[in-house]
């Protein structure tokens, strides 16, 4: 494509429209154009050689999975509308498979009888379906897509702490191989289940994913997973708690204004869905809930919701801007840093009013609640571990490996039999790794003002010959045939343009697909017995002698 | 496994079951094991280097198709419930693609406008979903199955033709690569549409396919498409007519051991649905309907199907078995068979009444009525090019290549612009070829009484490398250690049995997964330096130095 597509928000998905990697066939299914598949393959096949490496062993199920299996789990309730359904002939219940937990689980349990046969990892590369609410930038967020995941079982935890390490070494030797800028970080397991994870992360602009790595330690998590450190120690009161009249102030930064303060004097109060009715959540005012940790706070209806206007008003008798901890109707949870505060000011549970000077135990009698970590973390802050301070990095998750534990065998009852003939459930383990996804990674990593600049290893074709005037020139033509036979005698993987264009249109498409090797074959060259000869990254071409040309590339 | 599964028919669905290669998730979803996969990879290099060399382009397109495009080429509602329609969480349609016409073919509207791209082929390695009325054979014909299909479109019919025969061609080359016995005969095209089209079938008998060839001619086709040839001149009439009683004889079997007549001097009649009311169709006695055909004769519903025997006694007044063509209620066709039939026996459509002795002209008017081609061949009849007798083989389809003509170019508007600047319409043809049922069909032609026999090219392993008492023999230890390490520094792939398992038992396994060669390492053989070798095939195994029998396998 000539034209920057329209419809494409990142980089990566306009440079694989333009340059003829993949087209949309509907919202979030994309066609992979030959160009396209070469890397694909490329990158599937540098991950099953270090997954081989690793002894773990492909195999491939299905995409269409009964419903029973996800019934078994319990899942087939608990996914939503991401999960496609669909009915057979005879009105049978089946998904196209989100993931893989349920099938491979199923098998392990009707193959593998005993402990002997432990440890063991599966995987495979398949046709992966979600349906995302909102499809977009291309490939990195599609409903269709493909997927490297693997699922291991072990009869003990040193084993599957081996395993885990494991694939956390194959999947960065896996990235590096692809040249990748990545950092690998604690993780959110979401509803894969399971205790602890680690993503894998792509470094990028225009990633979705909020990093959060200590300056000067090993402190490295998903924003949505990582841990407030503990706050400074709470000063004294100082003030006697006043009421103040805020007519018209719904925001924390009208208050800030009305009364000359800085939002980390007050706190804010949030109305959640709890089990028993609502339940307040309490934060210093500069600071953000974090909703996948405060989701998993006591008491919180699965999945975390908001009250409505209307329930909080009926809850509380004001609305959301007056809410507050002093004469709280509803119980609540602190945040350790709003917790840390004296002297602060909060809505005084009274219709346009607030108070100032406030003190926990001496006005919100806090011993009667809980105090939890449940904001987002902000650049600046302490690590967890005390070791340096948290900096952010965007990033595109491409990987993620995942500590199950026995949620799904002993949900499927997929237990084997120990060494002493007793029933043992295996510990799993499961690790995902987008294909797909990997590609659009790969370019918003490479590419410049003029097109991809696709790393050696993942190259459609390692170089582009570009002959000019090829149709009328048989000077040209010959050493550009002769060229490209040479190419595919040693084995050079070469794209050849002998197209009856313009130069300047062979050059610029050169630059859009972008392989890493390029020579122009052209009359006045060809006086000298030369060719020009430059990489992707080159600024200039130099002569090269067309005899040793090559020798660039099999060097 | 060690037993025959019971639920298995044909040999090999056992053999796939029981040597590992695939288990079974739900009724015609089964998921591969390592070693299955290992054949299934191999088969798909050997097509994909096959459809490299004629110059196809390999892409990838979704398994979830939007309904707008089938919409499009109008068969939407035309597929039946064959295709698996699904809603996405928006309530738009969707399917599972069985095929891939329109998503290809939308993709070449958008993609390319001028002649001067013409010829183009592009092919895809994918998962497809059909499902079946009666999933079985296990991958033979399963729901969820993989499949190299490809798509050319030409500028003329010369272009179409070069190619189709190229395919033809590039067909028989994978199959041979692949040492299987097969035939190319030509074929109905079905729902694909389109008007010629040829099928790959593998001989086996187990096969679902029936295949008409000459016994001394070129002429071969699927049955459901074989032509019968033009019989005979009618003789002539030297019979009167005459009616008999014929009271609860119901079959033409019955009829004749009435008369004491052969079924070849009768015709029946069959009531089938028309477009303006019942049309019988005229059958010699001993011969069958071809659905197939009968269902393309001028007038008939699609798809083709019986009156119920309250439509025979509406439409005619007497019951199915009293039917014939004197004095028909019904417009009728008449098979040409039947039609060159003199002094025939026929229901008189008078209840429990034929007649004896009857001519077409004389009796039944014939002239009003049309000479068809409507039965099955069978053996022994003359080929339709009158070169040499039919004879019949069965055999598994495991490719179909179609000439589509315009159909889908024309529904989709898929124009190019021709020399001249007109819009042009492209010839396409589409080229099947079932990849999982390959590995089947592979297996119903390479077994033994104790299990697989791999063809070189698609076996898993080469090698099955057995150590016998590896547990305890420090020597058969580092014997069988040492091949193995050679084996992987040579390239050879080898299946290394080191487990802790009787003699007997690793014979077995090693029959039943059938790899090309095996050797068996054990402290007896040795004593002398030696170890045992033989191939699948062979019924001994003979001592070989344990220096050189890895020449066996490298030579």
């Amino acid at each position: 494509m000539k034209q920057d597509p329209a419809d494409a928000d990142v980089i990566s998905h306009k440079l694989m429209l333009r340059a003829g990697i993949i087209r949309q066939l509907a919202s979030g299914l994309y066609t992979w154009l030959p160009l396209g598949l070469r890397v694909l393959r490329k990158i599937e096949t540098i991950i099953r050689q270090e997954m081989d490496a690793t002894g773990a062993q492909e195999l491939l199920m299905p995409v269409v999975q009964p419903a029973e299996l996800w019934q078994d789990s319990g899942r087939w309730e608990k996914m939503g509308p991401e999960m496609a359904r669909l009915q057979d002939r005879h009105e049978r219940d089946f998904c196209l498979g989100p993931t893989h937990e349920e099938v491979i689980t199923d098998l392990f349990r009707r193959e593998i009888q005993s402990y002997k046969e432990l440890p063991v990892n599966f995987y495979q590369i398949q046709t992966k379906f979600r349906d995302e609410r909102r499809p977009r930038f291309g490939v990195m967020r599609a409903r269709e897509f493909t997927m490297k995941d693997a699922y291991s079982f072990h009869a003990d935890q040193e084993s599957f702490d081996a395993t885990y390490q494991e694939m956390y070494n194959c999947y960065s030797r896996i990235l590096t191989r692809m040249q990748l800028d990545f950092r690998a970080v604690e993780a959110d397991s979401g509803n894969i289940g399971g205790s602890n994870s680690h993503e894998f992360n792509v470094l990028a602009a225009s990633g979705e994913d909020t990093i959060v790595y200590a300056s000067n330690g090993p402190y490295a998590a998903n924003i949505e997973k990582a841990e407030a450190a503990a706050p400074a120690a709470r000063p004294a009161a100082s003030q006697n708690m006043a009421v103040v009249d805020t007519p018209e102030d719904k925001t924390i930064a009208a208050i800030c204004q009305r009364l000359n303060i800085t939002p980390d004097t007050t706190v804010k109060t949030l109305l959640v869905r709890g089990e028993e009715g609502p339940i307040a959540i309490i934060l210093r005012g500069d600071h953000d809930l974090n909703e996948i940790k405060a989701g998993k706070l006591p008491g919180i209806s699965q999945p975390l919701s908001f009250c409505t206007d209307a329930e909080i008003k009926k809850a509380t008798g004001v609305s959301a801007g007056s809410l507050g901890p002093v004469n709280a109707q509803v119980p609540y949870l602190v945040d350790r840093e709003a917790a840390a505060l004296a002297d602060f000011v909060c809505g005084a549970n009274i219709e346009s009013q607030h108070f100032t000077g406030v003190n926990w135990e001496r006005d919100c009698a806090l011993e009667a609640h809980q105090i939890v970590d449940a904001r987002n973390v902000v650049e600046g802050d302490t690590a967890p571990d005390g070791q340096g301070e948290l900096r952010f990095l965007k990033g595109i998750e491409v990987g993620h490996i995942f500590q199950l534990g026995t949620v799904y065998s002993a949900a499927m009852d997929a237990n084997v039999l120990d060494k002493d003939g007793h029933s043992l459930t295996p510990i799993m383990g499961c690790y995902g790794m987008g294909v797909t996804r990997l590609v659009a990674a790969v370019i918003e990593q490479n590419h410049d003002d003029n097109g991809i600049c696709w790393p050696t290893p993942l190259a459609p074709f390692q170089l582009h010959l570009i002959a000019l005037n090829y149709q009328k020139s048989d000077a040209v033509k010959a050493a550009a045939d002769d060229l490209y036979d040479k190419c595919q005698a040693l084995g050079i993987e070469v794209l050849f343009d002998e197209r009856d264009e313009r130069p300047g249109v062979k050059f610029a498409d050169a630059d859009l697909i972008g392989l890493p090797h390029r020579i122009v074959v052209g009359d006045r060259g060809l006086k000298n017995n030369c060719v020009e000869y430059k990489t992707r990254r080159d600024e200039k071409a130099t002569e090269c002698s067309l005899d040793t040309v090559l020798d660039n590339l099999t060097e």
